[in-house]
C-alpha cells in the first residue's frame, strides 16, 4: 500500500495524456500530447512563416535538480509544492537541410529560452521516417539496380535494405564530405522461393552491395562493394548463387512437442499498486518500494525517486547509451559502430509488448509518447510492462537439531522494455526484490548483422567472424552499455568508495599461519575512470557518511555488483575509441551537472568524441557529495552457429545491493514459504514413486 | 518423450530400494539398502568376530569408465548389456580408535578386494552421530561448566554447542598431538528470556569459550578462550552482558503484508518424464534432454550420461568439494577452514525438501540413501526435487517493417538439492534449458558463523570482519567450489582450448582505422591450472575435433561461462593453501583417472594437502583426449549487516553452453510464446489505465 504521506491522486485515464489533454501536473511527468504540440508551435513561431522544421529529439528538460528535489521532498511530506516550469529540450533541422538547432522551450511561459545553431560534425539521430524513405528510395535507384543485376539473382527475388548508421572514420578529414550526414545501406535478399514472405529472414542472404545515401535529400552518394574473402580484396560483382534459407517464423519450423503449459496465477491479484503521478507518469508501490516510471524517446523507461521503506535510495536510474563497434576492419565495415540510444532512441524503437507473449502472469502495461518529425505526439503502445516473478529461494535456514527449516522465497517486481534496433533486440528490465536489491538486466537477442562470404570459406579460416550459415559471416563485435546512476543513498551528500580484500603479511603475533586478510577502503574523491580488479575483489560502493548504520556505525551504503568486461579492442587513436567514451573503464564517476545524461554525448551520430562521459570525468573534479556513477558493462560477442537465425539471449546483470544500509536482513519479515500459500503440486508420492 | 531406443523399464516403487530389496540392476544405480547391508556384512566377516567397525563413507565405486561407457552405449542402442560387478568404496574406523581403513568391497562376488590401513594424518569425515555425541558431552563437562560460570549468564540461559571441523595448522608438527583427530567447539547462548526456544538464533550470542574435543573417545583436550578485541589479546573471562536477540523464525517477526499468492500451475502436467534406471536411480527425459540422476553421501546429487537429442554431451557432472577458509588469523580462528563435502558430505546434510516451500509448481522428489556408522542404510527423504521454471524470454525478433514479433520463452528444468552445514545453507541446482545450456547454480544462504566481540567495537575498527549485531562479529571468509566436469562432447576423445580476442595491429591495408580484432585459439594439451583473463576475454571450451560443425566445419564444442573469482588470500606456505587445492586457479585440467573425483582429495578432515586436484594437475600429463575439467568458483564474503540473522542468498552460476555444436539455434523449434498457451492476465486496460 502507498504510504499515507503520498497524496492520493484521482484516477486518470492516460488516454487523455496520450491524445493531448494535460490534466495532471508533475515536474517529472513525461511530455503529453498537448505539450509536444505546444512545444512545436512555440518553436515554429520563432521562425518565419512556412519554415519547415524537422523535429528530431523532443525530450522533457527536467527542472534543475535542487528545485526538483525540494519539490519531491515536499510532495512526499504531503505538501502541495509550487509547480515548476515545464521545459522541453529540442533538436531539429530546417527540413531538407543539414542545418541543426538545439532549443530549450519553456512550456509554462511559452518562450524559446535557447535556440542555437550547432556547429560542424554534429548530427541528430536517424528517425524512422528517414529510414523508411531511404529503404524505399535506394532500391529504386538505377545505379543500385545496375549493380544488383550483376548478381543475376532469380527474377522473383525480393531485395531488402537495412539502413545503417554511418559511423566515423576521419577518412575525409578537412574535406567537405567529412561533414555530410550519411547512411550506409546493407542489402539482402529474401528466400527467392518465397519473395512475398515479408517476415522471411533476409539476414541469411546478405548481398555484397552497399549504397551510401544522404538522408537529407535521399540522394545516392556512392555504392561500396563489399569484400567477401579473407582479406580486404574486393572482387568485381559476379553471379551469386543463393543458398538455403534460415527462417525463424514458427510456420517454417517443425515445432517441437511436449512443452506443457506453465501458468503464473495470482488469484488475489498483484502485490503492486500503480498510481498516476502525471498524465503519463506512474508511481509504483510494491513491498516497501516506491518509485516513479518516466519515459522518453531517447532513454525509454526512466526510474525516478526510488525509496525503500520511505528511505531515499536513487534519484534517477537510466540506461544512458549503448555502443556496438564491429571487429571487421575492412572498408566499409570499419564504420559499423552503432550507438543505439544516441543514434536512434530506446523509446522510439520500443516493442509493443503483447499479453502472454513478452511476460507471464498478471501484467500491467504503460504506453509512451514520442514525437514525429512534425512535432506531433506519436504513441508507443505498451512500451513498458510490469509484473511479479517468483525468483526461487531468497533465504533459508534449517536447524539441524530440530530439523525445522524456515524458507523465504524471493519475489521480483520486473519493469521491462524491449527494443528492436533493425536486426537486433534488447530485453531491458529493472528488477526490484524483497531484500532491497535492484537489478538491471539486459538480454541481448535478435538477429546478427550478417555479411556475405564466399561460400567455400569456413569459420576456421575467417579472422573477422563466424560462418553461421552457408555464405553468411557474422562479424565479431562488442556491446557496451552505460548505466547512469544518480544516487541519493539515505539522502543527499553521497560519496564513492571501493573496498578491496588484502592479504595480511605474515606476523608472528598477528598472522602466524599466513591465513589472515582484511578489507581496505579507499575513498574515490574525484571524477575519473575506475576499474574492477578481481585480484583484490574490488567492489564499488555508494556511501552516505552522514548517516550511520544503526548496528555497526559504518556509513550506510549500496554496493554495485558489475560483471567483468573486456574493454574496447579498437586502438586509442581510432574513432571507435574516441566515440565510445564508456568502453574503456568499468566505472566512470562524474560530478553532477544538469545536462550530462548521455554517456556517449548528446549527439552520437557520426560523432567525433570529446563530448561524453570520459571527457567529463577528465575534468578531474572533486565529486563534492554529488557523484554520478556510470556503470559500464558489456560483452564481446563471438557469434556461434547457435546464434542464427535468432540468437538465444545473452544475459548481463548489474546489481545494486544494500551494504550496511539496514539494521538486519530487510527480508527477515517476509512471510515464510508455505504450501497453504504456494499451492504446489506433488508429481510423485512423497518422493517415493 | 523418451527416445524409443531406451528400453522401457517396469515401474518400480523405490520404497523397495530404500528399504532393502534390490530388484533392478544398473551399474550407476545408487547403493540400495540391501547393498549397504551386504557390504557391511562382507567387510565385517573379514574381521575377527566382535570387532566393532565404525563405517564412515560407503560410496558406490563406479565401474571402470571404459566398461561403463560400453554398457551405457549398448543400453542406449536397446541392447541388454552384461551386468558389471557392483563395488563399494568404504572408509571405516575400528570403533573408538583412530585406526582408519579404506576398502573396496565387491558385492557381486561378496569379496573384499582391497582393505588397507591408512597412514598418519589421514582422518575420515565427521559423522552426525559423533557430532551429536560431542554436543551432548561437551556441555556436561565440569571444566566447560567452570569456564561458562565465569560469564555469569542469567541462570536460565540455554547454551548451544556447534562442533566445528578442526582444520590444520602444523603447530604440533612432529608431535603426537599432530595426528589426533579433533573437533573444535564453538559455544553460544540462546536468548535468556526464551531458554526453551529451540529454534532461537544462538548465533546472536557467541561466547568466548571453545572446548576442543576428541571424537574418538569424547574426551576434552583443552579449552581455548577466544580473543574478543581488535588483536590477538585474550582477556580473562569476565561476566558477559547478553545483548538483544536476533531471531529469524516467523513467530518472532512482525511479518510484512501485501505479498499476494503467486501460483505456478501446469494444468496438463509436467513436461518431463521420470523413469527408474535402478531401484533408486532416475532417468529424466525433458525437451530432447535425457540424463540420469544418482546420489551418494558425499557428493549428493550426481548427473550422469547427459544427452541432447541423443547426442552425448557429458559423462558425469558433480560438485566435487567446497572449501571455506576464514580471514581471522587469530588462534583458534585460523583453524576455521571447512571442506563441506569432504569433511561432512553433501548427501548426508541434504534437507528434506518440502512441497510448496523449497520449490514452486509441480514437483517431483527423489529420496536418497546414505549409511549410518553401523553400515545400515539411512533414508535422506526428499533430498532432490525436480521441477520446471519459466525463465523469461529466450529469443525474440520483431520485424520492424511488418511489426510482427516472434518471441520464445525459456523454460528450465531444475534439479535441486539444499544442504545445511551447521549454520550455513547451500541451495544447489542443475538447470537444463531449451537451447542446450546447462547451468549450475549455487545460492549461498543460512547463518554466518559468528564470534563474540567486545560490544563497544564497531565494524569500522575491526580488521577481520563485520559487526552484524551488537557484540557479534562475522569474520570475512572465502567460499570455493569445484565443479567436476567429465565431458563427452559428441562422443569420446575431447580436447580443451581457450579462445581469446586480440586487437589487430594497425596496418594500412588490413586494419587502417585501428578497429579490427580477431579471435586466437590455443589448445590446452596438458594438465595444469588455467586462469580467466578479462583483458583478452578468455573463454575455455571443450571440443571434439573428430566431429565437425555441419555449417562451418569447426570442431563441435561446449564453452564454459565461469564468473571471476578472487583466489585464496592465505599465503602459499599456509595450510589453507596446501589443502584448498582448487582455490588458486579458475580451471584445473587433469587427465582422467578412475579414483580422482574429489578436488580436495579423498580425505579432507585435518588434511595436509598434496592429495587433490592441484597435485594431480601438477603431473603435467598430456590430456590425450581424456580431459577432466574442474571449474573452480567462489566468492569472497565480506558480511554486511543485511546478512544477519539469515542472509539473503548470494548467487553464483556456471554455464555450459553449446559453441558451434548445433547447426543453428537449437531452440528455433520451440513453439512461440502466445497468450492462448500462457494465459496471462491483463491488469490494466490495454496499457491505458
Amino acid at each position: 500500500m502507498p504510504p499515507s504521506s503520498v497524496p492520493t491522486m484521482a484516477s486518470v485515464n492516460s488516454r487523455e495524456g496520450l491524445n493531448g489533454d494535460t490534466t495532471m501536473y508533475h515536474p517529472l511527468g513525461p511530455l503529453t500530447g498537448t505539450e509536444f504540440r505546444d512545444c512545436a508551435a512555440v518553436l515554429q513561431a520563432a521562425w518565419p512563416e512556412h519554415t519547415s522544421l524537422q523535429f528530431k529529439s523532443m525530450l522533457l528538460l527536467e527542472p534543475p535538480k535542487t528545485e526538483l528535489l525540494a519539490y519531491l521532498d515536499a510532495e512526499r511530506q504531503g505538501k502541495s509544492p509550487q509547480a515548476l516550469d515545464r521545459r522541453v529540450y529540442v533538436a531539429y533541422y530546417l527540413r531538407n537541410t543539414d542545418t541543426l538547432h538545439e532549443a530549450h522551450v519553456n512550456l509554462t511561459s511559452k518562450a524559446v529560452e535557447r535556440n542555437e545553431r550547432l556547429g560542424s560534425h554534429i548530427h541528430a539521430p536517424n528517425d524512422p521516417e528517414e529510414v523508411f524513405a531511404i529503404e524505399d528510395e535506394v532500391l529504386k535507384h538505377p545505379r543500385v539496380q545496375e549493380e544488383l543485376a550483376k548478381l543475376k539473382l532469380p527474377p522473383s527475388t525480393a531485395i531488402v535494405c537495412d539502413p545503417w548508421i554511418y559511423g566515423s572514420d576521419g577518412i575525409n578529414k578537412g574535406d567537405r564530405r567529412d561533414d555530410l550526414r550519411l547512411v550506409q545501406c546493407y542489402l539482402y535478399a529474401r528466400d527467392p522461393k518465397h519473395p512475398d514472405m515479408e517476415d522471411g529472414c533476409h539476414y541469411a542472404y546478405p548481398l555484397p552491395i552497399s549504397p551510401v545515401m544522404s538522408p537529407v535529400d535521399l540522394s545516392l552518394l556512392r555504392i561500396d562493394i563489399l569484400p567477401t574473402g579473407l582479406d580486404h580484396t574486393v572482387r568485381p560483382l559476379q553471379p551469386l548463387t543463393l543458398g538455403p534459407p534460415s527462417e525463424y517464423v514458427p510456420e517454417k519450423q517443425t515445432l517441437r512437442e511436449g512443452l506443457k503449459p506453465l501458468h503464473v496465477v495470482q488469484p488475489e491479484g498483484t502485490s503492486f499498486t500503480v498510481k498516476h503521478y502525471s498524465d503519463l507518469g506512474r508511481t509504483i508501490y510494491w513491498q516497501k518500494w516506491d518509485f516513479k516510471i518516466g519515459f522518453n524517446a531517447r532513454e525509454g523507461m526512466i526510474i525516478y525517486d526510488v525509496h525503500y521503506d520511505d528511505k531515499p535510495l536513487f534519484h534517477r536510474l537510466s540506461l544512458s547509451d549503448m555502443a556496438i563497434p564491429y571487429a571487421d576492419p575492412r572498408h566499409p565495415y570499419h564504420r559499423k559502430a552503432a550507438f543505439d540510444l544516441g543514434d536512434v532512441g530506446a523509446g522510439i524503437v520500443s516493442n509493443n509488448l503483447k499479453l502472454g507473449c513478452d511476460c507471464l502472469g498478471s501484467i500491467y502495461y504503460i504506453s509512451g509518447l514520442v514525437n514525429d518529425t512534425k512535432g506531433n505526439p506519436k504513441e508507443v503502445p505498451n512500451a513498458i510492462c510490469i509484473h511479479e516473478v517468483d525468483d526461487g529461494i531468497l533465504w533459508k535456514h534449517t536447524n539441524y537439531r530440530t530439523k525445522r527449516g524456515v524458507v523465504v522465497r524471493n519475489r521480483e517486481l520486473v519493469v521491462q522494455q524491449i527494443l528492436t534496433v533493425a536486426n537486433y533486440e534488447y530485453v531491458l528490465a529493472w528488477k526490484f526484490n524483497l531484500s532491497g536489491d535492484i537489478t538491471y538486466e539486459v538480454r541481448a537477442t535478435g538477429i546478427l548483422s550478417t555479411q556475405p562470404l564466399d561460400d567455400s570459406l569456413t569459420t576456421v579460416e575467417n579472422p573477422f567472424g563466424t560462418v553461421v550459415h552457408p555464405g553468411v559471416l557474422a562479424a565479431y563485435h562488442q556491446h557496451f552499455f552505460s548505466l547512469r546512476i544518480d544516487p541519493r543513498i539515505a539522502g543527499s551528500g553521497n560519496e564513492i568508495a571501493c573496498d578491496e580484500a588484502r592479504a595480511l603479511p605474515r606476523d608472528l603475533d598477528l598472522n602466524p599461519h599466513g591465513t589472515g586478510y582484511t578489507v581496505k577502503r579507499s575513498q574515490l574523491a574525484k571524477s575519473g575512470g575506475y576499474d574492477l580488479d578481481q585480484t583484490t575483489n574490488r567492489v564499488f560502493k555508494i556511501l552516505n557518511s552522514q548517516v550511520r548504520n544503526e548496528v555497526n556505525g559504518s556509513a550506510v551504503g549500496y554496493k554495485i555488483h558489475a560483471p567483468p568486461m573486456q574493454f574496447l579492442l579498437a586502438d586509442q587513436d581510432s574513432y571507435h575509441h574516441k566515440r565510445a567514451e564508456f568502453a574503456d573503464h568499468n566505472i566512470y564517476l562524474t560530478k553532477y551537472r544538469e545536462d550530462e545524461l548521455f554517456a556517449g554525448g548528446t549527439f552520437t551520430n557520426q560523432s567525433r568524441g570529446g563530448t561524453g562521459v570520459r571527457s567529463w570525468a577528465d575534468r578531474n573534479e572533486h565529486l563534492d557529495g554529488e557523484p554520478v556513477v556510470w556503470v559500464n558493462f558489456g560483452l564481446n560477442h563471438f557469434p556461434r552457429v547457435e546464434n542464427f537465425p535468432v540468437m538465444p539471449a545473452e544475459t548481463i546483470k548489474i546489481m545494486l545491493r544494500p551494504d550496511n544500509f539496514f539494521g538486519k536482513n530487510p527480508a527477515i519479515d517476509v512471510p515464510p514459504s508455505e504450501q497453504a500459500f504456494n499451492k504446489s503440486v506433488l508429481v510423485n508420492g512423497c518422493g517415493r514413486t
